[in-house]
């Protein structure tokens, strides 16, 4: 089985966080709102809802693992989610952090991301520690 | 405990084609692209990645009933799957068929859908009674 490989433009959009059991975690490097991305190691094409029960629901345990990383690491009490992919065919689920004064509320994030500084390699860095130490995650 | 009540925004916006176990069925009046929303009886509001796995995980089966209905009635190959709720905080699931030659594609429907004819009364109770059929659907 050839090695798994996340699609190039996830990697030019986002920092790797590192990998859950199932999915890799990506960040946007747009900071106006803090937004994960999780790419599943699965087929690399296909829709969240076509996934068999099992490893969509493991697919989801994780998503719902980054959602409360994001409450408590930016304090947001709102979650946006989806599963699109009508650019990005490779599966990848968006965990989204929304605050009623962020930039693009309360429009989706999609297709209204507005230009905004990115994080520091301090931040990341600091955030990449905290998943890790939580959700024993495998680093790069 | 008082009876469960689907948001006001949602009921103007959507036909309703019926309840499965968890999660109330509506079809969005737009026909641009076919749109069910999911509404589950659940605490009034809150996030999707908020609710228990096993409720969660049953609005997740629900969701994959509806698009796979969405794939075969409307003969579309991708599914959107999103849970927003930043204007109508009741919890809800998006499941939007797309196709590659519909009037939003690629740009996600939340904030493009196009103005649309409506479904026929036909149309609907047609798709209500295959619903009805296959999935043990309690009707309205």
């Amino acid at each position: 089985m050839s090695r798994f490989e996340i699609h190039s433009q996830l990697l030019q959009d986002c920092h790797r966080l590192g990998q859950l059991r199932l999915c890799h975690v990506l960040l946007h490097k747009n900071a106006a709102v803090p937004w994960l991305i999780l790419v599943p190691e699965t087929a690399p094409t296909g829709d969240l809802l076509d996934l068999p029960d099992q490893v969509r629901n493991m697919a989801m345990d994780e998503a719902a693992i980054a959602a409360r990383f994001l409450k408590t690491e930016f304090a947001v009490s709102k979650i946006n989610f989806a599963a699109i992919g009508n650019i990005v065919s490779q599966l990848h689920l968006h965990v989204v952090g929304r605050r009623a004064t962020d930039p693009c509320w309360p429009a989706p994030v999609w297709g209204n991301l507005v230009d905004a500084d990115g994080y520091s390699s301090a931040r990341i860095a600091i955030l990449t520690s905290t998943l890790t130490q939580n959700h024993l995650l495998k680093t790069f």
